[in-house]
């Protein structure tokens, strides 16, 4: 186990926790196979070996971890967030048409739309019966009331998207759909399998839920000022797909007349012609909105580090504190 | 309360169960609500509001008040079955790139793609909350494990429907998928909310299953010997969208190499031409597999009233025997 300083955080709690992480890696790989229709494990397994980061069963095995738990049902509910996370991909990338998915092109590309709506589907049925194996009511409770709000929040930002009246409120109700609702699932069920103290369950959710939204915040921002060599993204591209997000929406509630109208026209109505996203940047640096826009990740990096303050001194708390760190580390 | 000899066993049911179902619909509209992002209840509306018979949150109702419940718990379960159902459509509708559903446009027709997927997400993830409302982990345990039975059984359908090495075997369990495992799970939750013996739970288990592939051959028969007026449907719609379903199988099965070289071309590679059909139709004939589909489906009736003697002698009993025949009764 190399647990060298010099690696990131993410490697690190990977290290750390790796004899679980093989078990949920073993059983993903186990439910996601079908007797009877191998589009099955055909679909998922051009997504599941993908190998994402696996950043959220990571966070159930850490915080079931950290809070003393020592049974096998952080496995099933790591692999239970991985499916779910892994159904939500397969059904964002038929919503948004998507071609490309990890630098490698995606299922409804390779397949069809179809096969990523039923294997996504098929998927999220897995993950219940995973889930309700702990049989745990409160994990299934949470786990419910997570799924509820990350499909609220994905039909909520494809009509709120092009919408110049969505605010700040809306689009942290978009980001908790997208993003924090499952990350604050997976730290939250890990404490409530461990039998946690409530205050450490709140400061799991917590947590959960402000890494989730400064991650999100973050990777908003780098579409507007990233190294594409870096993230793997063009600079503007939500800009040309016409979505709203927090360095527009700062803009916007304090652009003129004029200004607004500009935004009316490329946002919402999706008449872009060259030079626009040149202005659609001097607007934002006219009003700082970047800059405001990192304000914000930071905030919501440091609220994740507070939360932490409730929880056993452990390891991994330094892990997950750093890890917070690691996921604004790259605007500053 | 109407009851008149003269009235079809599913209508019987409804004013039999007049006032759970009155519940069911309430809890309907209030949980499709969504009080951020209104394309929710638009969509579910459109789609809840066409008026469906509403047969598998009956068959749940049923099932309890015959079991002597009277709690609330099985209008919650009624509800979760009728969201797991319009879920599933809306992402049929999607699969199958339907333009009607029920006489009226379907949602991915009048919205998009994207609002039928998303809203069938939403509409899942609504039934799970319903469902984990109800303290009960065995009807949890059933209800995901019908999840992953009707999404393994759409995934299944999706490869196998053109793909002429397609078994009776493989297509029943693409008729559990699609159809039967919603209507067992509907009417197992019932006799377990109720408390009922487990003889009494299997009984209703057995019912619903083979009530719903009785319903499920019924239909597919229909699409070739069915009167377009009264179906809505016209005569081999099936064909030419290449579904192989039982009448075909059964024809394959026992086909000539010539014949088979016909549903090679016809069936695998649609490469359809007029006249197809009506040759298609006397190789049925010639084989007499509408006959055997005709068998098949009586017999699947006749199991789904012998589940019924295991359970108590009650009015709703009656109804179900007769909703038995009646399943049935439109080939005879």
């Amino acid at each position: 186990m190399d647990t060298s300083l010099a690696q990131k955080p993410h490697e690190l709690l990977a290290a750390t926790l790796a004899d679980g992480m093989a078990a949920v890696n073993e059983l993903i790989r186990t439910r996601m196979a079908s007797e009877h229709a191998p589009r099955i494990p055909e679909v998922t397994a051009h997504l599941v070996e993908a190998g994402g980061k696996r950043l959220r069963p990571m966070l159930t095995l850490a915080a079931a971890q950290m809070c003393g738990y020592q049974g096998e049902h952080a496995v099933r509910l790591a692999a239970t967030v991985e499916f779910i996370h892994t159904a939500t991909l397969l059904h964002d990338d038929v919503v948004d048409e998507s071609a490309q998915r990890r630098g490698r092109p995606t299922a409804n590309l390779l397949w069809d739309n179809k096969s990523s709506v039923l294997v996504g589907d098929y998927l999220f049925s897995r993950s219940f019966q995973l889930m309700v194996e702990t049989g745990s009511l409160r994990v299934l409770d949470i786990l419910a009331n997570a799924s509820a709000t990350i499909a609220e929040g994905e039909v909520l930002q494809m009509t709120a998207a092009t919408d110049l009246k969505t605010d700040e409120s809306v689009y942290l109700q978009v980001v908790r759909g997208k993003t924090a609702a499952l990350f604050s699932a997976a730290t939250e069920v890990g404490g409530v399998i461990a039998g946690a103290p409530e205050e450490q369950v709140k400061a799991l959710f917590d947590y959960g839920d402000a890494l989730g939204i400064a991650f999100q915040i973050a990777d908003d921002l780098l579409d507007y000022q990233g190294d594409s060599k870096a993230t793997g993204k063009n600079v503007g591209d939500d800009f040309r797909e016409r979505k709203l997000t927090l360095p527009v929406i700062k803009a916007v509630a304090q652009a003129t007349d004029e200004e607004r109208a500009f935004w009316t026209r490329t946002i919402e109505k999706g008449r872009q012609t060259d030079g626009d996203l040149e202005h659609a940047l001097e607007l934002m640096a006219k009003y700082g909105t970047l800059d405001a826009t990192r304000d914000d990740a930071n905030g919501w990096a440091n609220k994740a580090k507070q939360s932490l303050q409730a929880l056993p001194d452990h390891p991994i708390r330094q892990m997950l504190h750093d890890l917070a760190d690691y996921v604004v580390a790259r605007l500053n």
